[in-house]
């Protein structure tokens, strides 16, 4: 799929800070490809598309979820937690793209889930890092890309939960499936 | 059960510095009870016993679990998480106590769970409160308790993850729920 079709598809869907984001992650996700061995237009693709959903209506992602008979969990949750899966079955559905390892990266780019790809590390790191992005830490996650994505990820993966905790959120029960299966496999 | 019938069983079971804490966790939960309007013998009893699986041999714990049907998600984690509920198995069997409000404090006191009574708050919080306990921020615990079991019980969750978190510790999922129905209920 050319680059131009995916960029409008997209532009239409989000507001212009979420866009500019959008290509932040596609350029990151691009080099981290190319560094760590995976795909670079795999990597575009999953990373083009991986907020498509981000502003769908949260009715309407939980109807997705119970027609499509995605994980029943979703529904206790709002769009921060519902965009990723939602957002793989638009990408399938509307654009048809089966790329598994590209629908799985969208699908856990904001929870993570256990034993990740590195595909999938590549696209959750890239979301964490890119360059518009602007927390407390996130020089020290972007140094930590250029050396070990593994290391990246796991820094990333922590970081998340942290911040969640210290700011009282709730936290998805994937987003500490995926913090266990790191903590154990070291 | 007459107090020194109790301390006689755990005592044995124990070395010297878990017993002096479970006094500490005693004394605080009876405090707490008379304050919250909880039955202060039944909190002396959950107190008395709630470490008494915590220095079981690992694999029968894991037998106990297997066998009894508990939880089969307690069977990947190890003597911190399995001694809560293997507790409470012990204290049923061996001791008689059939009283549900204790054993499910004894059986949620480390992990905590969703929706918890108050009185399996009260000895949750005095485990991590009593006198004998020294780590950074115990103190503002130990002041909160006095002013509201709600605020201290969910300061001392947070402080509980986020200790995990930074520590790289593996999270148990139940930790979670807890955690999320806190976070859900406000």
């Amino acid at each position: 799929m050319e680059r131009q079709t995916m960029f409008a598809a997209i532009k239409e869907r989000m507001p212009e800070k979420r866009y500019i984001h959008t290509i932040g992650v596609m350029e990151t996700a691009i080099r981290l490809a190319n560094q760590y061995d995976e795909s670079p237009k795999k990597a575009e693709i999953a990373a083009i598309f991986h907020d498509i959903a981000k502003y769908a209506d949260v009715a309407w992602m939980k109807q997705v979820v119970t027609d499509q008979q995605l994980d029943a969990r979703l529904l206790d949750w709002d769009a921060e937690i519902l965009h990723g899966p939602v957002g793989a079955w638009i990408v399938e559905t509307e654009f048809q793209i089966n790329d598994e390892a590209i629908l799985n990266a969208i699908r856990y780019h904001t929870t993570g889930r256990a034993n990740m790809t590195t595909f999938e590390k590549i696209i959750y790191v890239a979301d964490m890092i890119e360059p518009n992005r602007k927390f407390l830490g996130v020089e020290e996650l972007r140094t930590l890309a250029d050396i070990s994505l593994e290391d990246a990820f796991r820094a990333c993966v922590t970081h998340t939960l942290s911040f969640l905790v210290s700011s009282q959120q709730a936290i998805y029960p994937v987003s500490i499936e995926c913090y266990n299966s790191l903590i154990r496999e070291e």
